[in-house]
């Protein structure tokens, strides 16, 4: 830190705490945030023109894990990393979990895949064939095997099924196939395992997509129990949802499972989170601590208990940095929701003041929290820059040994 | 009919019945779907920049009915006729109710207005201030008082409420107003009523609306109880949302309970119903139908119950041409899907036959179902043109002594 | 200013110099940044619902011309005010042009209605009735006849023309009549008058739009001559359209001749400028200080000489404070886009480095702007906070006496 | 055709003369109507997520001529094929000619690949990099060689060039690269060369795409002059865009030059053209037809000269059928067109009669163009169902001895 730093935190205590803000609760608070990053997120990936290679992609389900853990190291937000199953199938996941476990990592969540196998072009658990059904549910149940293994305590759901014109499929019945299967899979869980439902406006199905929203979400994982959730992935909405409007109502419901945490501008661009519209990603967290301070204690543990993991699809970004950088975006838009001071926020809401209530919370937005962040990074003994921490460190040449591969997204 | 009229039907029920279409049974099916129009429909309606005033246009509420009752007569197909309060407030309901039971009408759905009060400016049942809550359940409470005298069995809800900026409104607090006014008017209901709860994308709130899609309006609905489903405007939905995938989930979950029918290529154009996008209506119908046949009683019960509703905003057309026109677009569409050959649809379904199912559909539309149609009317004594019949009454002449005004939308 | 502020000024300048911004160049280009306010902003204004009618509001074109001063002093930042004919129709123009004088502006664009005659139900430029045509072009050129009186050298065109369903009008004979009338009207034109010629999306045309977008208004304009040029209003667009692209190519092409700011989030909501997304604001800044720099004279001269406008639809705010918290969040962003280190930008986008460039662009825009703006305030004897100013003036108090009334949007 | 459909026709011909259509003309202009195929649309392709490999894809240039030759001996309407650099790259390009002539084909529009090589990551013309710009230049000229050896006559450039991140690019200067790469290649074109810009919204660029929409390509081919004209892909819009009234715009400025057809429900699907929203290309093709009846020359020769052009990718359809299905989509729904009666519409439009001329269009529609489909097939000797003599002619079977693998979208 330069030395003009010290000075504006001190500056910037001051300034908050005559807002009413607890600076040190804030960074204890943007300290606790853990942010889980993908093993995919690490490998290729592209669009359906074109998969651009780069060098120095992870070979292996354990060169994941190294970029992962390097990502931990650098912002100390990351302890730990989402599998795919078959893309990180190994024989001994004991020796996985371990691996990741000297290297300051445990596995978060387990992903099935579900899309990529030629039985599944029609569907998955929702093909008119039963046997493709069944080959789906069998693999869902071997990921909940492998959650014990590897120790994870989520299952996270994304279907790709849909279909692509109207008459294709028999969409109710399709309903009914994808409960059939979820109930199966739920009651395979173990107590202390979540089940996080993903939905997806389209893409890959263009005329119909199974779980195509929240509400298609939150209505089986109701059916389901209590250890099913909704997994929000910010890109899956259709043009001007309200992101945020939908968070606050699950938070409300006590379904909001997770995040996959991206941004768009079109469809689902899954660009570095945070890039395209940063105040969107703000006015979701400042949703998310409104809940935490919630006297409904379902509400606050909801809140508390929110999986935010990060997936993305690095089309032309360096993986390990997009990744750092995608934390970094999380963190200062986390930052900026801790500084809404919500008394007086909410006495403005009743009295219907409508400017002074929207500028309460704009003027949480707007604060440079730079000190903020930088007081938790140095508390913790972590790099003031985590960029040009990766930069410097030699990672980045030394993984060019491994070529060029990798796989995912 | 033109002497090619018959032939024409001749050769339809030919070659409907070479694919194994019952035409008797489709000329049932089709005599026997009703729609209701509003009343303000037949009234002024506008845009924020203007509205145009039309000569001829109804006063009060009895001549709103004498118009319906004219769109009754001569389609054969829009037996009832919702009202708007206080829009169609009157000192003597019993005396409206029997005024369109002289003219062929009965009373369908009550709609209270909660959004052209000064006091719901800020939201009528998620306002902040109690006081105005307070009177908006009120309002709905009257309106079942409505629907005792008048023989409405249908409370049609729609919420105006939103914001527009984030931090206006605390907006988990509005959802849980909102369920507790849903929850002491639905505890009002007669056993045979329905409440119809509306859903909006967005308009008048332009941040957030707090019913702002099918899934929040079905979840209010589930809590409250079997009385409650959720009226789906056709209109009410984000770019791109396949509407007809939303009506196939509610009536599996027994909870589509209406329509409000309107087109749309932008936003809420409020157009009329089949103009910008034939087929998308004509897939609507096709869920529908295919509910109807559905072994599952419960779902086959709500899509015969089903409240089909005419709700759009005649901006430049003349007001009861535009109904007449709305009308049978419905039946045109509706007509078509009965042509579905939906044994033959499952099998190639049953197959994975993308192409092959898909084209079992839109065989179905591609035909022309004006013999199918003419049929029904002739059977019923009905014109076959029921807009040349209305041109060629005198109604619109006569109308014209109403001069210019009229109200609502 | 309470203390911390000049030594956040302090820190500020050191910051900002250590990456080689020149902070006094800064503060002279934002107090130079000059927003038009319009007359009709300060009137009731609603959606097709309901227009909510607030106390204070202008009763006359001097009201509203008394209130763009009061915003005028408090901001130092709006010198000049939009009228709209006949909204503000007077008999002595000279004498409107000396009372805005007086009060330290001058009438800005002038701006011809052409959508609440009932003669424009279908049309002006481009009805099918010659006669009405005709109108619509007498209309503009009454218009150019204004500019002259009252000073104003920006003629600014919005057509509401556009048809409801397909085949309604005759689209390329539509789009002929428009290019004759523009044609005519711009012939009118002295030397040192601007034509600016404003597209939309859609509304009140809800199929086709004669105007439509960007590039209909270009083409026009390009046949025009150079007096004529297209302006941007933000919320014209369809959804995801990238608005700050369609700047710089405008500007590139020495076509951008102004802006209508407001914000949206689904269609034309004409929410508060800022409000929604503050980095797409930002980002259009970017793209017009990135012109102003550019050594091709005619793309720098374009950039200076944009006309800035706000136009809003204050459904629910008060009017003057919605004013000035729009002209606030202009400043803003302004004053963001001022921090882009535009050198070391060119070198990263020179080197592809995609991280680097798109991190160049974001660290502007995570500063903290007080202190810039603050100064900026300081030196020209401005109010540190308009907004307070206004509260703690007593105008506020002073206009109810005006009663309940107003007009335009 | 079964007994009924020679009444059928007859009955059709009857009707239609009643109305004044001229049907023995529709037959001719419906069966001049062509279309072209690609060849990458016989390849396989997918989404980003998987493409799924079919057996019988071609392996090469001649095979996928071997099969457009099937489509086109099938439909009748296909007698040419577009071709991909390097795709469809060949040693002797004059062999490859007489493949496609000994087929009863030939070669149409030429299309380079700027956006597989490594090097296009981030943009081809469009590159900071000159290098790479001046090769994407070369390898634009290269296929103007490759034009003249096949006897093309077309040039079809679409640029995946874009960012995706603010400030990732310049946005003006890659503007005048992107002009300063058209004007090399343009004046390489002979005389009778046609240079067919196209333009896409987004993808695969998820900020901003170079040429975003048709206001961008009509200017860039205005600056190059008359060889220069617009390709319209229809699925390369924002949600809601009017296409037809853009096809309308460019036929008036006598710059559409071509068509990509396909269909879609979101973003860029490349569905089967009619597939999602058939009165939509039903309203295209009126537009055409309009422009062909015109007065003005230019307009009509320039309708008269559209390229027509499949370009849609096939994720789960297989091959060839797909491709017939679309030929007989865009036929059924010119078929359609050939039916508006435009004096009668012409003179609703003159009467202002809103819903008269609505319905003028959509009569054209509604009919079941079966009969005059049928009789242009039956006078041309062509199956009347291409799709069944398809699957009875073997040419499934013997392809599947190709094996999987394939190429292209």
């Amino acid at each position: 830190m330069k030395a003009w730093s010290d000075e504006a935190y001190t500056l910037f205590e001051i300034q908050q705490r005559d807002r009413g803000i607890d600076v040190d609760a804030a960074v204890r608070r943007l300290s606790a945030l853990a942010v889980e990053t993908p093993s995919w997120g690490y490998g290729d990936s592209g669009t359906r023109f074109k998969v651009f290679q780069k060098e120095g992609v992870p070979r292996n389900p354990y060169e994941k894990i190294d970029d992962a853990a390097v990502v931990h190291q650098l912002t100390g937000a990351c302890p730990s990393v989402a599998i795919h199953i078959p893309w990180d199938k190994v024989d001994d996941y004991q020796y996985l979990r371990d691996y990741a476990l000297q290297r300051g990592l445990r596995i978060g969540a387990v992903n099935p895949n579900l899309f990529q196998d030629d039985d599944y072009m029609l569907g998955s658990a929702t093909n008119a064939d039963a046997v493709i059904r069944n080959k789906a549910i069998r693999h869902m149940l071997e990921c909940v095997d492998v959650m014990r293994e590897v120790g994870s305590s989520a299952l996270s759901l994304w279907f790709a099924d849909g279909t692509n014109y109207p008459g294709q499929g028999h969409i109710r019945r399709r309903k009914r196939w994808l409960q059939e299967a979820l109930t199966e899979v739920y009651a395979a869980l173990d107590p202390g395992m979540r089940m996080l439902i993903e939905y997806k406006f389209f893409e890959p199905g263009f005329y119909h997509t199974d779980l195509a929203d929240w509400g298609m979400a939150l209505q089986a994982a109701n059916q389901l129990g209590g250890q099913a959730q909704v997994l929000v992935d910010i890109g899956h909405h259709a043009p001007g949802t309200n992101v945020e409007h939908i968070v606050a109502y699950l938070l409300d419901e006590g379904k909001l499972g997770g995040f996959h945490f991206n941004s768009r501008k079109y469809a689902d661009d899954d660009l570095i989170v945070g890039a395209m519209n940063p105040y969107e990603l703000f006015l979701i967290f400042y949703q998310i601590l409104d809940a935490e301070r919630d006297t409904d204690g379902l509400v606050a543990r909801t809140a508390y208990e929110i999986a935010y993991m990060i997936d993305q699809s690095h089309v032309i970004e360096p993986k390990i940095p997009a990744m750092i950088r995608s934390v970094c975006n999380i963190q200062t838009q986390f930052a900026k929701a801790l500084l809404i001071q919500h008394e007086e926020l909410q006495d403005l809401q009743a009295k219907n003041d409508v400017l002074g209530a929207e500028h309460a919370v704009r003027t949480a937005f707007e604060f440079d929290v730079t000190p903020l962040v930088c007081r938790m990074r140095e508390e913790r003994g972590l790099p003031m820059d985590p960029m040009r921490a990766y930069y410097e460190s030699g990672y980045a040449e030394k993984i060019c040994e491994r070529g060029v591969g990798g796989s995912g997204w």
